[in-house]
């Protein structure tokens, strides 16, 4: 293993610096807008690209590919001399010593802007940790797709109806977007793409369950989006269980709280999430017990006039939103916005105005022509909200090689009835880490 | 882990049943064109799509997607009733029972073709196998390229200049086709992509080595061909060591038989194959030193009426090719559509006429604008051989779809000087494997 720096290797500068942890759409919408030339700027995350997480369903599906809905960081920034891409994981944060250490080495900071989002939250269940699959990130959802396909593959040469089951049937948990997205894409495959692939499958075996603790899907939207949306799912053939949990889960059959347990040998967790801790500044005074850190009404982190958080990883507590803001990618939008321009004009003796968030409303697709849109006005469903929502999504994709990539798959799946991915490939060979074990 | 019947399970018919293995070239053009349907085909490959190999290279590179050069079997054969695929490795083929044994399960054949093409060929140097990369499978091109980007990052981090060399040089084995598009892809990237995206590095410190046994790069084409692909890599900065070999390599030293060390952490091998064993079948009788099945005028193994070889794993003798065919795709796509006929007519008593290559020619291309097109009658470069190369590709590729989104990727880099995919993505998550293993 070649020996490496105890630093980030960024160069020296008489500017203050800014070190902005995470690319997701708060940390690299802070970047993009925070143009401010007296500042130098290092942004650093694990991967080399930003995801655009509303689609990693679409992925998981064999709809779209991971590189449609990812984009290089450094192609972002390629004109922006002042901004320094670093690749690596976060390992601590010293407020004191204004450091930030990383495995691959430190970097001080005269800012800090943090918007590392949040992870999958299995609710201390190690044994659904392990086993489940979630669509937190690119290599999830690819994994869940080359899962799907292994097992199709292998259904095909089982003449047992119950070791069948086990490999196609499936358990969706949590009734938010996530869920319900991914249930109906599923319901679409059942029925588009099952009965042509596996000929010799009968598709009537393939039961897709959705499991909801609350009384309704979509928790957080109208009466009537709530309803258009379990309509609309029940409709195309998903099983909704509302009103119960999943409580365990062997990898075989997934045990619930109220009733029967369901074979599946994959559990497709989107019940909720937490978000990581950052030793060294998440103490008990700065976090909430979803592991948020409190923020001010500028977004700076409880204690500190140097430290922002931005996105799901922030609770701002306001008159509107008193037990913090909805984890959405707005949201996240919306902050980092505000942190670019409130530290752009630091230096001036202008009082700035408090963070408000403004709330477009939500969005859920549901299949071909379907969807259900919340709006701040009214509520909508059919083929204006599914117009709406692609309209959506196709405008907040970074990238026009993106947008156009995507338009196209969006299009030929529509036309064909079919989406053209289902491929089951895995990176093979040689990888960095295994130089790093070996 | 679920049980699983000790066959393919593939319904049971009266018609005569053709096993395929591979769905590479030969294989899938054998059952593409075999459209009798009084037989009962059965296509098994270990993955569930067909991949187009003369492509890799760009995969490699990040200039496209894995799925942009694969397409699904099952998609292939949606409409042919009588073909059954099967995802299962090939473990031993039993001629006198006229068996095929794979990891999941058997299956009978009355007739059988085999073509599982070849693998690379590391000349029994089990540290070269280990830790260089190769660029045969889709899994191993995925592999070169997040290497690739994963070492570009790393070098940001390093103030040593021997380090860096490591991360960032390349050496590749092998003066034809692969090599000499890796080496060319290589130089663009130097040249167009590196400077913009890692600023901070000095693109001079990339060296790209191409490393030739023989007097010359595209061993096979006209000397007017190789000089030109010889000056073309030159012209772009490519290191050319020829008449010299790797005899070893630690993971960071490349050691060659007549010149200096090379630091280098990423050898890329593309200097030969050989073919796979097929136990119970590669007997001493059957196979050349090479692996290769000594095949008939009627492409069937030697000692068999029953069992076929097509393409790269098949060495028909003849006076045009005293040693077997070279070992390209062509040759391939031919021998299958010769088998298809060869078997369908087999009923009747005509004697069918010996099998003949008709060589198209070979092509290379270097990079924008530079390609070689050594044609049958006459030899051509520069902007027309690309084109051709550029017009022979696309036409090759399977489904529109691929071919829209190849056309679309290749303008787009060829207008903006640019690659989309840099991205660094594994797949992560619970695999089949890891259940099978637990």
């Amino acid at each position: 293993m070649s020996s490496r720096e105890e630093d980030l290797n960024i160069p020296a500068s008489s500017d203050p610096r800014v070190v902005v942890l995470g690319a997701g759409f708060g940390g690299l919408t802070f970047v993009r807008k925070f143009r401010n030339s007296g500042y130098q700027v290092v942004l650093i995350d694990r991967n080399n690209f930003h995801q655009f997480q509303p689609l990693f369903y679409q992925v998981a599906m064999a709809g779209l590919e991971p590189s449609a809905i990812a984009f290089p960081i450094r192609k972002v920034f390629q004109k922006r001399e002042n901004v320094f891409v670093r690749q690596a994981e976060i390992l601590e944060v010293d407020p004191e010593e204004r450091l930030v250490v990383t495995d691959r080495g430190n970097v001080q900071f005269d800012f800090l802007v943090i918007g590392i989002g949040a992870v999958t939250n299995f609710f201390n269940n190690e044994a659904i940790a392990q086993k489940s699959y979630s669509l937190k990130t690119l290599g999830e959802s690819l994994g869940i797709r080359n899962r799907i396909f292994e097992d199709f593959e292998e259904s095909l040469m089982s003449r047992n109806y119950n070791d069948r089951q086990k490999l196609i049937d499936f358990v969706i948990v949590g009734g938010g977007p996530t869920g319900v997205e991914m249930a109906g894409a599923l319901a679409e495959m059942k029925r588009y793409i099952i009965p042509k692939d596996y000929r010799e499958l009968d598709p009537g075996e393939v039961d897709i369950y959705l499991v909801q603790s609350g009384e309704h899907l979509l928790p957080g939207m109208r009466p009537e989006s709530q309803q258009r949306a379990e309509r609309y799912l029940s409709d195309m053939g998903v099983t909704l269980i509302l009103n119960d949990r999943v409580v365990d889960y062997d990898g075989e059959s997934v045990f619930l709280k109220n009733g029967d347990p369901i074979l599946a040998e994959k559990l497709i967790w989107a019940a909720g999430v937490r978000c990581p801790e950052v030793p060294g500044l998440s103490g008990e005074e700065q976090v909430d017990n979803k592991g948020r850190f409190l923020v001010d009404q500028h977004c700076r982190v409880k204690g500190f006039e140097n430290i922002f958080a931005v996105g799901d990883i922030a609770r701002m507590d306001t008159d509107d939103y008193p037990y913090g803001h909805p984890q959405v990618a707005q949201v996240a939008l919306q902050m980092a916005s505000y942190v670019a321009s409130f530290l752009d004009k630091r230096g001036h003796s202008k009082e700035k105005k408090p963070f408000v968030y403004k709330d477009k409303g939500a969005l859920a697709t549901i299949g071909r022509n379907k969807a259900v849109a919340d709006l701040p006005r009214f509520s909508l469903g059919g083929f204006l909200a599914w117009l709406i929502w692609l309209w959506v999504h196709l405008y907040a994709l970074i990238g026009t090689r993106n947008k156009l990539i995507v338009v196209i798959n969006w299009m030929w799946n529509y036309f064909t009835y079919d989406t053209a991915l289902r491929l089951i490939i895995k990176q093979k060979g040689n990888s960095a880490e295994a130089k790093q074990e070996s």
